[in-house]
């Protein structure tokens, strides 16, 4: 690593904008004036933020873009996934009417997944799309959502099911900011490092491992590294498929019971908790299917419980109504549930016809349910 | 015009789907199931349309999907600018997630711009977007509304304030619809193809002129050459620019002053006519700064007023208050308002910077907003 940190180039051949940059750098935040590129220069900035992080780092982010000759102001909004919704869209959008915003204003999305999500929905329908700019403030949404340009909310019916892919102008990632995220939350994050390992390089799964506990303790150059590294696989698999028809899917590895899991504990399961325990499930459901190389979930479960992260479904959970959750998965195409699942640590697996998810009865998943500890 | 009738490829390499077909042939309506590209092979269809334009073309629509294989059913959502809102976008999504419509379901809009943008707006934000097939049955929307893929809707603070680019999968235009289209319809189409003539081909403003009787009488080949010239003519400057950021700005032509006089008669003015007076204001504009050549607006006058399409700002409209709602217009760029004017007949004009709009003081549009009847 640099002085300067990573720089992760994305580019998108199909997509507007058609690359951009990923910063990861400690003491970046402050340093997001220099980094706007062109396609995010713009007349005024809105800083999109909930209460807690606008009083960390927004106030200083707004005034260093001041300081630089960019207008900007700071627009608080609630944060956690009921607030994801769309309602707050549409009340975003009026605040940025009201503030007189127009197609030369830009939007920075400062926060978690959440508001990575909502923000970069008004963005990217705000008179059909103004730029965006990402400022993750979670380990989460620096691994996950500040790739791959997905932005949307929830609706009674369903998460995320309504929502656009709109690419970022640029991603702002400071790992000092993750000195006052909860523990639970960097875990959080840890368990979707896993899964890139899991799904694309098990020299990245050992390093992780051997690593744990200088990340737990939040050592910024080593966090640094393990987001680059994550980021630069994410993007390798979204740089060839946009919009999910293909290879993306592969990132959906564990993603089918973690969904399933997540929406049954009414969201209180944090999402990289249901991951790490759906990664497990999905390993051994491909053992089972002879998809899977033997020994692979035993591998995942030393992994993730070294990080401290959870590997058995808790308290007591009906296997049928995990099943019956995945069936509303936005993956599910017909009758069948589609799983990503792996080959073996470090490979995604491929069905027998090419296809990036391969379906499976639901007969066949009862038994691993009940192995991971869910009522059967 | 072959048996076929005409066929306009249209080609955006940084969009997806990065081209599509627009059919316009008498009778394609019939046609749909066998025109739809593989993009737009789906598990089930829904048909959006108001109730007027479900029960003359949607109900037999569905059926022929349906005979040709392919699951359809009908959604009927009220029309009018009015119900272009959040609201009805929010409830058209929620009523396709209840009818079990997954990432492998199929939008087909059926009926003016307001269906289009809406539908639109829904399958481009519907579990982050599904396939679109636009099925106009206005003039004014097969000529401006089906190509570009703008979609969205309104807010109570401005028109289509919020929505994304989308284009749709294939887009088919039947002339023999527009048999049942009031004439004031009609008249508003024809000066969206008038303004074609005037920003891209004086020989097309020619035919329009010298063909206005069998236009109006709606002769289906007439019509069909009509859409395809317009289409083709739009096209041209949509390929080059889909997000609208230079030449695209061109097809604004008339619209600065048009916008402003529909949102002064609170929508009751119909588009065409606001843009055929808006056209003869801002070409006289134009001649008034030297940008456009002497006689043009006197050219625009006559061949709108053989259409039937009026010239001149109806009623008592204060010059003062048309200038404030321009500059609310989403083409505003800080404080002067932007017009984009025509050099000549035939030919757009772009300024000294070479940009595709241009800045003009109030002051300088008072005259010609008196001199077309507006009250000073």
């Amino acid at each position: 690593m640099s002085n300067e940190g990573f720089r992760v180039h994305i580019a998108l051949p199909d997509t507007r904008p058609s690359e951009y940059e990923a910063v990861i750098a400690p003491g970046s935040i402050g340093r997001v004036p220099e980094l706007l590129p062109a396609e995010a220069s713009a007349d005024r900035y809105v800083v999109v933020a909930d209460a807690e992080v606008a009083r960390l780092y927004g106030e200083s982010l707004v005034r260093c873009l001041e300081e630089a000759g960019r207008p900007a102001s700071l627009l608080a909004v609630p944060s956690g996934e009921p607030e994801k919704t769309r309602a707050r869209w549409a009340e975003v959008t009026d605040a940025l009417v009201e503030r007189g915003v127009g197609r030369d204003g830009c939007i920075i999305a400062l926060g978690g997944g959440v508001i990575g999500d909502l923000a970069g929905f008004v963005a990217a329908t705000y008179m059909r799309g103004i730029p965006l700019v990402q400022v993750p403030t979670t380990l989460l949404a620096m691994l996950d959502a500040s790739v791959g340009g997905k932005t949307g909310v929830d609706t009674p019916l369903g998460k995320n099911l309504v929502g656009v892919v709109r690419q970022p102008a640029l991603v702002v990632m400071d790992p000092l900011v993750l000195r006052t995220l909860p523990l639970a939350e960097l875990r959080s994050g840890l368990a979707e490092a896993v899964k890139h390992g899991a799904i694309a390089s098990a020299g990245y799964l050992e390093w992780i491992e051997s690593t744990g506990d200088r990340l737990l303790e939040r050592q910024s150059n080593a966090l640094a590294e393990l987001i680059a590294w994550s980021v630069e696989i994410k993007a390798s698999f979204v740089t060839r498929d946009p919009e999910e028809h293909g290879p993306r899917k592969a990132l959906n590895f564990g993603h089918t019971i973690a969904h399933a899991l997540e929406s049954l504990s009414a969201y209180t399961l944090p999402h990289g908790h249901a991951v790490a325990i759906g990664m497990v499930v999905e390993a051994r459901l491909g053992e089972r299917l002879g998809v899977t190389r033997e020994g692979s979930a035993g591998r995942l479960e030393q992994v993730l419980e070294r990080l401290g992260l959870p590997v058995r479904i808790p308290g007591s959970v009906p296997a049928r109504e995990i099943l019956a959750r995945t069936a509303r998965d936005k993956k599910v195409r017909r009758a069948r549930t589609r799983y990503s699942l792996i080959a073996e640590i470090g490979q995604s697996a491929r069905s027998e016809q090419g296809d990036w998810s391969i379906a499976v009865d639901a007969d066949a998943v009862l038994p691993v349910l009940a192995e991971a500890g869910a009522d059967v």
